[in-house]
């Protein structure tokens, strides 16, 4: 989809997986820390936000591939066009293979949900093999076009293959925050160098951006760092946000049951369920 | 061997090793989840999988190599044509070196099973070793052929580079189920591929594809993801079907034995022989 | 800044910071050896160090950015000319990015330092990432210049990579002398390797160095070897000197203490307090 | 010293280098196996070992310096010769900052056996260093010489840069013997490589190589893996030959000790002598 449209849809997705994860990570790490030794066991919530995250990523992967296919300029499931000799719409054709395997991740992440079956980790091989597959499609995507283009797409493979990379990490060092943070980070900056191709290349307002010009070039390398930046200091905001949010929700949650205990503590049995919901 | 079969037969020979990998791993995985924390000696049936495993690798290498010399066009064990000058069919001797490693890897297979002397994990080191060769090899086998031929070649190096690389990390971390099963991945992966090389170098029927259009290259690259989708879906079915198996079989036999124990318990000899039986 | 003074103050400033490091860790892993197992709080002086550190970092990459935008041929904020359709100084604005990177590694040591709530290696992560950019920038700076001036400048990137990957390390082997002396030695050979830079750019005496003679390279090549050597003896120079001055020093200070207890020793109290500075 | 000898002075030292670690990783891997767990400090004998294989190293570091050095046509240490404006022997002094750095292994090895306070695999650091700088010189060292020339140096570095990582793995994954005994395979293939390459370059008789001829480096990149096929069957020849005298050897001594026991015991003192160097 050579438009800015199709570079703001997948930008928008990886934002919001992004900042999902920081949250979801934070949440995680919040329960570990907070978490007396002898209980272990996964709160429900946390077992429904990864049936929600496997789900919606088969459904947003599912609709990707149709509307990859079936879009009026699509290939419309058709391959290969016996009649010219040629591959219909290629493009369309790697697009939906990118999400082909967004899919599989879903599919694996609601499985190693589901059943203790799965071994541990399998959700974030796929996830990792996810992003290698973008990054290796888009790796011979970018061949023979203008200098800025490649340059501009091969400075988002740095952000899929460092993605990838630390999300391969995560299955041998589990439960790492900051390994987490980072793999959030990346998705961060993936989103928001996916606007910024939209913006380079289809530019909504003013001059077209001259494709061969080396200053262009260099601004380019530069602005990356500073979404780098940027990223990183949305994955500080979020994470604090969430934070902070839980050390008063459960602070004040404290206070309301230390209150209830006060006034209306009759029976042993009562005492013994505060205590309970108390400890955690 | 440049023809359809040259590469339809390392292919086959490589995806029946995946699956063999798989149904292996996944015995092994089931035996150390079942196991009571006493008793951890192999089972011998583990043992003689590994012998033949090993017994056939070498087998197989063996006849890999005098079929490469000795065939009708074969270099028949001359390495230099002092006449001529020349070397005497490289590409024969090529197939005979990494033939000569997978047979190194059986010899170290064999070794590792039958004596404790040897350290752990050098039969990993000993398959890593021989796919880098066969991988190494490939590399500058590629050099100055037709774009399409270099590049469809040098997909199945990432194949054989990532199981070169997984293995090696099976050295360090022993016994991760879903290293194995990324390894058998990467088997199953480099034998589909040899065939789909075969298919569109030698193509049984139809016109001859253009080794120099853009086209066929995006096509090319596309399609190898879809063969690493393929061979997840096998690894994934394969280990489920096994281990369904071995739940339902162990279950029955668990079943038999409660039956048996009922009906003809009459000697506490007997019944220790049970319950032990029943451990497994 | 294309002088030799440019190149001089950023390699003043690495070998300082390479000194910095090596004498910060070598007390650390001092104080390490030499505690009794109980006491593992961390005493505040060490927090102190690491106070100064980050908020010495930030102020330098303040004032460096500051420098680089406000200095007389410099871009004053402006990055983009409307008029003439061009960027403004961008290799300013490259150097201003580096040193917000910087920035930032200040910011986390200071906040990782004063919090527990921040997870253990933030700022280890941190200055990884600044010298990935670093080395990110400088990659992309070099491209189409003589020969000689991008292999002196991409024999830079060796250290700094180096430096990145072994603080990257860092994140998860925490407390390793080892990798702590090589990233520290990293510093020192991009600081002293910066001076080369610009004794052979911008040579203060003698003619300037023929850009594309081999023979150069080759030298500049072997030179950048015994920068590694003199950086490698200056670390363990360092810590030696500084090694030894710990061991007399806290040698000599028990020699006072038991002078002090021998003649003073006059109350249980006191007794009790003498004995338990020794433990230090 | 672009002749046979100067390839086959080197290689023979690797060579021998290479024999020597794999005996002594062996003698200490059979001093751990059958060592009672209470006694761990380590036998005097190993201590010796380490100072030879030091003082060694740097003996021949030296010699090796001196040699390059003041050879008849060698730079007599002048780098720059002011009057023609030309840098002196560059290949000498290149050779010359290979081995200074084997000379810093061989202090660092000694300096790590004598002292404790050296934090521990500084020696395998130091030796990571020496190869890797080994293999970075000869980079740089190749470019712009005819192809199979090229080819054949730049297949060294395989084995430069295999034994450099897995040396530097060694530093965080101590006493693993099969690293130990990859990282002696490496020294032995990249000593025979020496004199396959003093072979091909200057053949001793016959004809003179063709240096384009593509098959020339065919067969050469075959040949590197059959020098690593004999790399693999030296080590396990070399360490099954020491561990089975080892095992002989060992089992003699305690037929000696026990036969002396039996005929010579007398007093308690002697038999508690005995007793000692038996578990040992």
């Amino acid at each position: 989809m050579a438009n800015f449209g199709g570079h703001a849809i997948p930008g928008t997705f990886f934002l919001i997986y992004g900042f999902w994860l920081t949250v979801k990570h934070i949440l995680q790490h919040y329960w570990r820390k907070n978490q007396p030794k002898g209980r272990q066991v996964v709160p429900p919530s946390f077992k429904r936000m990864e049936y929600f995250e496997g789900g919606f990523t088969m459904f947003a992967a599912f609709v990707g591939i149709m509307v990859e296919q079936f879009v009026v300029d699509g290939p419309h499931a058709h391959l290969y066009d016996k009649d010219k000799g040629t591959w219909v719409k290629l493009m369309n054709w790697q697009h939906s293979t990118m999400y082909l395997f967004f899919g599989i991740f879903g599919i694996a992440l609601v499985a190693s949900t589901a059943s203790k079956l799965l071994p541990v980790g399998v959700d974030r091989l796929a996830l990792s093999l996810a992003l290698f597959v973008e990054g290796f499609l888009f790796y011979y995507h970018v061949h023979s076009r203008p200098p800025l283009d490649a340059h501009i797409h091969s400075l988002l493979l740095v952000a899929v293959f460092s993605g990838s990379g630390s999300t391969m990490l995560q299955v041998f060092i589990r439960d790492n925050i900051l390994l987490q943070m980072f793999g959030a980070c990346m998705f961060l900056l993936q989103g928001s160098w996916f606007y910024q191709i939209g913006f380079v290349l289809y530019p909504l307002s003013g001059p077209q951006w001259e494709l061969t010009l080396h200053d262009n070039i260099m601004f380019v390398t530069m602005c990356f760092c500073w979404h780098l930046a940027v990223a990183l200091l949305l994955v500080v905001f979020t994470s604090s946000v969430v934070w902070l949010t839980l050390t008063r929700f459960s602070g004040r949650r404290r206070d309301v049951e230390i209150g209830m205990r006060n006034t209306s503590l009759k029976t042993s049995s009562q005492k013994a369920l505060l205590e309970e919901s108390d400890e955690e």
